[in-house]
């Protein structure tokens, strides 16, 4: 299944009907906190269950950058028909993955009050990256921020144990 | 965007969110309508966005049949990546389509404790048909039911003006 669109309308839904709700509740900024936390909870376990399927049949990874060489690769590109255009990393667990034209936020214009606004369509699949982590025996802290629309760095730092 | 499973695992996201809420909230037969409505509604704005994008560059249609024949055909592949297998209809604005291996439940198990499930997991394409006739103009009511699992019916009730 199939049609571009059609992740991203159903995004949208997730995204307006977890903000209405807690309008609904007439609630304040620490609860904001929570929609950001639920709709990365969700990303999280659709991304556990899509790495299951993704790596099915390949044949494990050297490394923690093979990894996430994966995930920018692969993993993005399933999702998101297009890859990572950036990855960097200093080498001690923290990476910077930057999505030049992201999709999820490529539908809001550009001006300030939308920027603000941008934070929650990026919770999801925050909790995508970290879910498929996870699922990979790593754990992670992962933020993203805009940097200029649609322009999207993600900030992966993972958890030693 | 890309992958089957990505609509498949967000929408069993969006189910077993809208009931979680539903049950911290207390509630009852009563609310347990209220669950499947939201989520019909949210198929409805789906199906309504999505319709746009998939006749944009189409011809218009001939007849009330002639829109069935295309939600069956290409709106369907477009999400479900098959076509509805069967459609019937009385020649007076009802009509029954059959989906012989209905994509949101061929995950179920197939026992009694699970069909009773199963309408939870139909409100939402109810919700996209519904749209999708909408946005052509077409008032309509659509039930579902599950016959034999994973088939699966659709009943669409025009509503004359």
């Amino acid at each position: 299944m199939a049609d571009d669109s059609l992740f991203e309308f159903l995004h949208m839904e997730i995204v307006s009907h977890v903000y209405k709700e807690q309008e609904s509740r007439g609630d304040n900024d620490k609860e904001r906190g929570t929609c950001v936390s639920l709709l990365e909870c969700m990303g999280f376990r659709v991304g556990q269950g899509l790495i299951e399927r993704f790596t099915k049949d390949s044949p494990g990874f050297k490394d923690e950058l093979d990894v996430m060489k994966f995930l920018c690769k692969d993993f993005w590109t399933n999702i998101f028909r297009k890859q990572i255009d950036n990855l960097r990393t200093n080498h001690q667990g923290t990476y910077v993955l930057q999505d030049n034209r992201f999709a999820l936020i490529t539908q809001l214009s550009s001006g300030q009050q939308y920027l603000e606004d941008a934070p929650k369509y990026l919770a999801f699949s925050c909790g995508l990256l970290r879910g498929a982590l996870s699922n990979l025996g790593l754990e992670s802290v992962v933020t993203a921020e805009v940097s200029l629309m649609p322009a999207c760095k993600f900030q992966v730092v993972i958890q030693k144990a």
